[in-house]
């Protein structure tokens, strides 16, 4: 039996072992998707303890203990900090194959150098001791990122952001970078509530009245031009399916005067509204050299009672199951068509969709870069061990894996990283495996480096990452 | 090598061995959906031997057959029993990795002492030990239900029906409970020919006329606190998608009409109706505090040659692949926002939606109950050690397993239950594997009453089951 | 550690290795769908060297390669033979757990004696290597069909080809058969450019006027009854979705005049008229026991700038994801209900559809052959270990394993047979693993010959072929 999550955790074999010690385990990190605040790393506050750092605002906790069936109280109520750590506790012994296990371990060793497993018997004792060593410092956001061997983030920014903190940041001292990354959603999601009142920070932001959506264009090359001055070298944006309706420059404008009357509008409407307006900014982040994420099939806020009581983000979000293979190869082609083309990583939320996205890649590549077209990591709810080797399974058996770059986090929480040291192992395990039985040669230099690559060097060249 | 499906089948680690001798062995079961028919357990019989018992209703077995080429003759035809029994023992013997394989062996174990695997050579012997053994008595329903350490089954029962048997037999002074469980299907799919016969018995069952769609809900509401008072505590909904297209009164009132009119209802009006009478059931069914069953993703009767000569349910319905999530969950929030969502356990026939299902749970969980939302066992076509494994794989990752109320044998078949054993072993060796794997910890009392949990104490405390 | 690709590859077990030594070894190939050109084997040339047998047009190569940020200059461009060589060469370095690498090195072992693994390094050593043996002589079509131990390929050909070279080879003197099988993809896809231009080579072909639909009928059956004479046992469609919308005649008509007239023609009344033209090739398919095969899934020619640079089939294809069971499931009940449903085998390209087709088949299967219905094997981007696999284990647990037609090249390639050892040693792995887990009977000699006869007999059989 080997020992729960010792040294070896998921090196199952002596090759893992060796490509994950050469390859990875000191190779640092560049986490090119989070959720993190820029704020909070600018203010660099001491954490209030384990219950804030852990289940202060981390979504995948609270759904845990809500299938565990305990009471709003101790998840985002006014329970007292230990009884919400205590249910987490509980929760998490029942949670047998969870990924929450594995990353709330690797947390506790690593920041902390607590080998106890969790549950309801050694929660006290856990809680007490995170507590005493938050208290005594090192558990301030920078301080986190520093211990973590990470080189640069990528936050998420709205497109009418000020980057205000960002502007901050790089005025300080620091080992790391803290980037930018362009996430127009508000933009393009015309037919939501959320339109009118985004519209009217961005004419503040712009300083520019933004009345049709030729004006709408220029005041987003403006702001991608911002954001290209901060260092941004990444895009995001959320798709159930990635729409491709293409339209007259005169519908668009009909549909967008709609849209600031406050009239409603169509689902079509909005996917033509949505093809115009990608169309363009595709046409900018490849003139900058961007790379263009595109997230396909979240389901979000499908609970309406919590959405009005604790906003989005809270744990309500799932999988959808849209067809997306033909809209988005006829977008991809549209702008390939055009010689604009961003570098493009596309990720799926649903598994059922690994071979459609695996497969489309290949349609589009080109000696602009190496995996011009990128599979993204396994995401959100394939943020597991499962997830993780099915996502990689696809991408070597359609692709090249040596030319993928990456984890990212994808997270909130400054005590994430571990999840980069997971996907290693996993990576390391996998390749191991194709080594010792017969399916690759054992040639250890060469796969160390691309163990290294796939960590951290590839996404470094291919979002042209400067020292 | 291990030995053919010797004591340690499936138990592939000393951990899982361990958790199926503690958790698992020695559990009673609680079959809350099954397809027995109530009739046959008060009547009794000793069965005529082991053709009636195997081959007499059993579609799985009568699809291989046909996959084999076997003349229907040899199935469903008038061929003698022994010559059925030969033609299916050839068939299973070339039904490498099939689920009847194991099932089969399983049957002829644990009921019959028999350790020989059947195949053409074997089967004159095995046919006449078994028919040996059915004479000396031992074989009737309730005789196989009381070894088989079943504590209650789930019958399924039209709306519509009497439930005359269930309550001969709450005379009867059995050791088990035979429940009935509420399956309107008929109810709700308005567009049928089945439609207008159905509510002939519905009004004469209910004593009152049925011509609105209000009096409709009368008549359901008395069925259920009719089924309710003989200790129904879940009802089942067949469907292709959960249907969700919100209409007003009127317009429901029209379709409901046109119906029984025997107008031809498109499948937008039977979708509304449908959604409507979906919602006023499930507020009937939170009241009583019922579980919900939903089995979404079948696609029934493709053969109509067959269909004209055989009926439903002889083995020609195979997996659908409509698009599910949008309205399932929409559905849900529907009754969710009402503050009437009553427990609900959610089955796929596609295993395209295991990731779809095993996140939509998390939208609607609440402290009314541990796994209120729950994911059913993989079914049907699923119901493999594959299919099992997938699904569990599924609900770990996405979900918190020690709520889960586990398997089902959804069958005709008094000799089913040791499907029960396969999953306790699957679910025994996942968990084992975890463990010597070093991904959880060794800790196995804890483990092991998850396993009892998962096989019996859940499903109990889920659906209230009275001693 | 095992060794790389050593006699034992993919055989992990001893009973996989005596199943592939008594079963698959040496049991010869009925390679029953492919693209191999009948010319090429006429004429019978020495190829000029490794990159024209390799790189000369294997689409699976050049993606690849696309995928690695290499040049289309070292693709389909004028670079030299070795550049283009070597850029392969790197490229399936970084390629871990591509098909390729084992397909690459499979065909340098079998055909070549050469053990050492390509990569940069060893490049012009294999490439010189290589060239030489070449020069040599034994690599000319007809040779490597022969040393590959093929007894008949099934080629593909358009309905109005003359089959010229089909019939020279008749009056060679060949070891094997070459077979051609009809492909009337251009006579079903009306909407496209191509349906005028093949309408006029079919005139001429048929030496008739084609101006009504039933005129079409006619000569569809005349060609149908020529391949037949040709020794034709097989036909070939390609689907996105198979198509079910009944219509009358006079609507077919109508459609079919618009088309003639260069009209533009709507899905709906393609799919229309797809309905009736394949529902009358089904019948005369069926009356002649053709195999008739239906490729569903594939989304072509995603790449327009390419696709008019280096036309179709050059590496721009990916899997779509519509949804196919309704329609399917209708369109062979139709055929069923007329009782001329030919046999059938179903392809799928999306991984999501394997329990879908897996379970389609058992709907309509008879006693007219042996999995009169088949599940085609893993077919393109799934052709690899994982993906046949999966195919495999869907047909196991869906179906009986031992009357499966198994697997076919589907290669442009005279080299490409050792697919067919990877298929079969892939499935002694999992029939072997089957055995040693306890799962199966360790009947050796039973085993061996379902082996056999998915290898290859079942095939014989069901395709009719003779010696």
């Amino acid at each position: 039996m080997t020992p729960f999550m010792n040294n070896d955790f998921l090196l199952t074999t002596d090759t893992a072992k060796t490509l994950f010690e050469k390859g990875a385990k000191n190779t640092p990190i560049f986490d090119w998707h989070c959720h993190l605040s820029p704020k909070e790393i600018y203010e660099n506050k001491t954490p209030s303890g384990i219950t804030e750092l852990w289940l202060g605002g981390d979504h995948y906790k609270w759904r845990a203990m809500r299938s565990m069936g305990i009471d709003e109280k101790y998840i985002t109520g006014d329970a007292d900090d230990f009884e919400k750590f205590a249910a987490y506790a509980k929760t998490l012994s029942y949670a047998v194959g969870n990924p929450l296990y594995h990353w709330t371990h690797l947390e506790l060793q690593r920041y902390f150098g607590i080998d106890t497993p969790l549950n309801e018997k050694t929660a006290r004792e856990i809680y007490d001791e995170c507590n005493r060593q938050i208290a005594s410092g090192g558990f301030t956001p920078r301080e986190l990122i520093t211990k973590s061997n990470v080189k640069c983030v990528c936050t998420t920014d709205d497109a009418a952001d000020s980057l205000e903190y960002h502007a901050l940041l790089k005025k300080e001292n620091l080992t790391f970078k803290v980037l930018p990354a362009f996430r127009p959603d508000k933009a393009l999601t015309i037919e939501a509530a959320t339109f009118i009142p985004w519209m009217s920070a961005m004419q503040k932001r712009c300083e520019m009245k933004i009345e049709s959506f030729s004006a709408l264009k220029q005041a987003m090359k403006s702001r991608i031009e911002f954001f290209d001055e901060m260092g941004c070298r990444a895009c995001d944006h959320a798709f159930n399916y990635v729409p491709f309706a293409p339209a007259t420059d005169e519908e668009i404008e009909a549909i967008f005067k709609k849209a600031l009357n406050a009239e409603k509008i169509t689902t079509d409407e909005a996917d033509k509204y949505r093809t115009a307006l990608m169309s363009f900014l595709a046409q900018q982040y490849y003139g900058l050299g961007w790379g263009m994420e595109l997230h396909i099939g979240a389901m979000r806020n499908n609970n309406s009672k919590m959405f009005m009581s604790l906003g989005a983000d809270t744990g309500f979000d799932s999988i959808g199951d849209d067809e997306i293979a033909l809209s988005l190869s006829r977008f991809l082609d549209s702008l390939d068509k055009k010689g604009c083309l961003p570098k493009t990583i596309l990720f799926t939320l649903n598994p059922k969709d690994n071979y459609v996205l695996g497969s489309m890649l290949g349609n589009f590549q080109s000696s602009e870069a190496a995996g011009k077209i990128q599979f993204g990591s396994a995401w959100w709810f394939n943020d597991n061990y499962d997830g993780m080797r099915e996502q990689l399974k696809a991408l070597m058996n359609l692709g090249v894996i040596g030319t993928f770059v990456g984890m990212i986090t994808d997270s909130r929480s400054f005590l994430s990283y571990p999840r980069h040291e997971y996907f290693r192992r996993i990576l390391c395990e996998l390749i191991g495996d194709l080594v010792e039985e017969g399916k690759y040669p054992a040639d250890i230099d060469f796969l160390s480096k691309l163990v290294e690559d796939v960590s951290f060097n590839n996404a470094k060249e291919y979002f042209a990452l400067t020292e």
